[in-house]
């Protein structure tokens, strides 16, 4: 616990300068980054930016409820942490950090398989706490089935599917002074797991890419078999896309650029958010990450159409400002403004929070 | 009076640079902040650029009036100064200087219930000036009440219920820089006069506000009971609340996001003016706040349908920078720029100034 | 004549900068200062910004011809000189030696009523010059008459009526920097001609200006009856007034805000360009001002309907820097690219510059 | 050959540092410079902005083929060298270097007439290359016609005709620092080959322009009449011209407006490509070149209706930072950036990048 070093947090931005204090620069790099010249982590942030608030006081509210449910499954505040490899880049307790405080704030966690610890000691580290498997497809699928089975076995009660990341995208600051990729720390997961591969090789007048980058819808029927866990769809941006997942049995999809990270230029979750709510939100829980970064921004997902929210990078900034209890501070504070910006908006309960609360800023 | 030091001033903008120079840092963040990182602050500036202006010359205008009402009342220029409290901490004589220099001015002012000087003290100190009495509903209504007792006392001739602070928004420089908000000074209504509490507690799984944070639309009858004084409802920004306003007795409501301090993301006053003022402009009067800086902003308020428009931190500013010689200053420099505009725009009464005067910015 | 100066000018922006370094600051901020903070100013740049152009080559152009007419005058290029006051701040010569050089590219330059030198002087300075004269209606109509008498005798060839300054916009910088307005050079035309009045007296409550400030349409018919000079109203921006001019008997309008320099926030000449010559464009010539820094601009303005295009502090600076030398190297300058454009863009002839020329920037 | 030079470059952006680090002051100009204030070079990189990528992952890709065919022609990638003159400006090899990187990447490359290596030192620095040869018309039809033959004799496989410079463009930069433009270094086709020329003289009141800048529409016809070489129209950005040209015989049209360098305030190839392509598509091939600097700027010029995509300034760097190694890197640099973007948004080939894959940027 840092709780000294935390206790003047008072904005995730205090975190985001606390955390460049204290890391290297390739790691920040690391952190910082996204594909091409991070016009796609800008826009991120950027298309928050373009919706107002249009509160409605006088609502007559003693007290704010942040909980909601994803799949079923009751939580503190539609804020998530997004999976997120290698932890241990940024604090030595790496994901045992990151469990222990969203499980205090009874808030879900969705841990990599490229985390820095194995999902037995993520688990263990926060037994009460609600947490998702995200699953990167291995080489082999029997390999996948073997971590599925393993988060079975330590109470992930569903499975994350990300299917932006066959290969990664190309990330000029990483290039220049970054952390090599392919596991700058170890995988807690063990050393046959495998992050998704770097480039492509030409050969034949075509760009090969490893066979385990080639994958197809099926792989969700394929996963259906081997688990009863509930399938969520991690970094699709299309109403087409929701469609299929949910046809094919997935219960939620996450809107995702993987946080600008991988294709370079494409649209936001966000800006996906009314197309595919529009298209599926009646049956399959939608969830958007990318670019929250203050209470309003989770407003205007949920008023969007979004069922949760995911935070990506400001929980790094936490894990390194401050640990564990950084990373509590961070949620802390986010899901206080979300309170307070509910309240000045007039929304008792998440459910409240509808479409009218929201209104392009003019142009 | 400081005639000396507020002679140069020639625009807003100079008094805001001498105000800069005379306070002290936590008080220049108290005055300047907003909530979240100010973006909604900015809003307000931006939004009145987004409006061009058709000027309509060779209109035979000899002279420019720039009287209006405004309830009724009859006031020397559509502009007033809004509610602000505290303005002790901007000049030793606070809402006095205020006071005298509106007063003189003839034109509304609004002070608010955590007024440095008591609301009898500030009419007093200005006998003949319209005075307005802005309300923040106290723990107890009896409080409120006789707080409205007194302002009826004291010729205040209308009753501003402020309904967008039930809580205070998160302001990250005043938290960082900041003044503690409450009660930095004394609060010249008295001891038992408090300001909105602060944040919420969190408890039983619920952000619970303090009891009097809980409102809703039955206190605009509850205050009609208790006073004669026509009611204003600030900081209502969609036309659903500015009818539920209108039908539940108000005679005037301000389109406000309280200077962008409270709601962070609230969409601007100015940019819910056009659908209010279809909404409701016939029945009930509509002022709007924020943002004015420039004679020509007070002209796209007008033709956009407002009745009248607040001034809110520019009367700090001048308050710092020359007390009521300054705030003098700085209606007269206002009210000059807006006499001019209207001239070269060719409209010689605030009647005259309709729609057809503004056209979007194109994009 | 100063031409080793001039020689390397080639652009509009390299004779800003010369005259930059020329120039006291009082007088630079005369030059360059408009009404409020110059937004503006920077409007009517931006304005241009907005088009870009669709070429059409191929066109089998052996030569481009820029000659046109305005009122039926030939003009050896669609872009005049605007009417400035005081040029002598610029140079010792003043508007002689704009006259000189404005009569030597063959273009067509309208002269104010407060040039430095005598509307006698400019004619002989130039006598085979097409001149036009500008007015600023004088307290006494007689005096007016007596203007446009003495610009009858001297060949001045049309009355060009200003209407946006009957009074003077606020002018943040000139306030804080500059000259004082009032006759910071004498005024050639006589010691009886008088600049319009900077500022109302607040009296009885109204704002009152200076009783040549009220000036109503019938003016047009007063002047009709004491010169048969052909009349052009500058300074009308919306549909409405082109039209009313009209109807009262001008034969071209000027559309412009004074490049800044009145009413703040005014829509700019270019845009009102459209909606104005749909309106009147067939019986009425509309030219335009304010902004054109290049080539491009004036083939945007002619594709949008301007029949002429004004150039206003381009001129100074070149006064500036080079005196009747730098205005010719100007002139030059800039009809050699409207000359090079129209060659690039496929037009022969001003009258080939349509409206398919042009179109509107994607946001 | 430099390959340790060019080793770390990772991107284009670090090419255009290496050579602006290598280039004298002037020669930077010639290569980065545009006409006018280079507004219309930042528009040409600036529109590809407003276009977010709509990925489709899951698509069940092995590997990426980037092969498309250019008038029937099979090349290994739709990105092509554009034509540029005087390229021993930036390395001493000259167009010999860019032909060889061309040739081993199996991509196009467009030499131009201006080259500093004749066209049959080009051709022979790269036998196998894919290679067409640039026409800028010659003052005497028959020396046109030469450089056909000797195109024809070099294996060159089709013509493009420059149309958009019959005279050149004003480019401050290039006025204020710039090499002398006409013939910086010696044009390898021979003495008597020369470049657009500079500028119009005025004489008896009109912009006359070298006989050789006036050219119409029939000369495609002449040329067909000379040649069995498909005919490629460089420099149109209208439908109406796309579709004349087609008409009269031209196989494909480049939408370009020179990279900036010609006429100022231009619009993009790339804005101009959806109009081009739905009037034209179905029978004449569109490619478009202008502000290309990433992988994702390819995949957006092709799912809007190009069928190959130019890189222009990108190869001057690269040819600069490390001559034939140099444009080897880049081409490996951009094409694996296409590969990538392709397989995360889940396109197999080029002809899967359809008008799906791009949706307007929220304004």
């Amino acid at each position: 616990m840092d709780d000294l070093t935390t206790a003047g947090f008072q904005t995730l931005s205090d975190l985001e300068s606390a955390a460049r204090a204290k890391l290297t620069d390739p790691i920040w790099a690391y952190v910082q980054g996204g594909s091409g010249n991070e016009s796609t982590v800008r826009d991120n942030v950027d298309a928050f930016r373009q919706w107002h608030l249009r509160p409605r006081p006088l609502a007559g509210i003693d007290a704010v409820d942040l909980r909601t449910s994803v799949l079923g499954e009751t939580v503190s505040s539609p804020v998530y942490v997004c999976p997120m490899a290698y932890q241990a880049l940024l604090h030595p307790e790496g994901e045992a950090a990151t469990a222990r405080a969203a499980a205090a704030a009874g808030q879900l966690a969705v841990y990599s398989t490229l985390s820095s610890r194995s999902l037995e000691e993520i688990a263990a580290a926060a037994p009460q706490g609600r947490r998702w498997f995200q699953l990167y497809l291995q080489p082999e699928f029997s390999a996948s089935e073997q971590l599925i089975r393993r988060a079975e076995r330590s109470g992930y009660s569903a499975l994350v599917l990300t299917v932006d990341a066959p290969v990664l995208g190309p990330r000029d600051r990483q290039t220049h002074d970054g952390v090599a990729i392919r596991s700058p720390v170890p995988i807690g997961n063990g050393p046959g797991v495998v992050p998704p591969a770097r480039a492509p090789a030409f050969q034949d007048g075509r760009y090969a890419f490893p066979p385990d980058a080639c994958v197809d819808w099926t792989v969700l029927e394929r996963l259906s078999r081997v688990t009863s866990l509930p399938l969520v769809v991690k970094g699709v941006l299309t109403a087409e896309d929701a469609a299929k997942a949910g046809d094919l049995g997935a219960r939620a999809i996450v809107l995702s650029n993987h946080g600008g990270r991988q294709l370079d230029g494409a649209m936001t979750g966000l800006d996906a958010l009314p197309e595919v709510v529009r298209a599926v939100g009646a049956r399959t829980e939608v969830y958007v990450d990318g670019g929250v970064r203050r209470g309003r921004d989770v407003l205007v997902a949920l008023a969007l159409g979004a069922k949760a929210v995911g935070l990506g990078r400001p929980v790094l900034w936490a894990l390194a400002a401050g640990g564990e209890a950084g990373v509590h501070r961070l949620l802390d504070v986010l899901n206080a403004e979300v309170a307070v910006s509910m309240m000045l908006a007039g929304r008792r309960t998440v459910a409240e929070i509808d479409r009218s609360l929201v209104v392009r800023r003019p142009a």
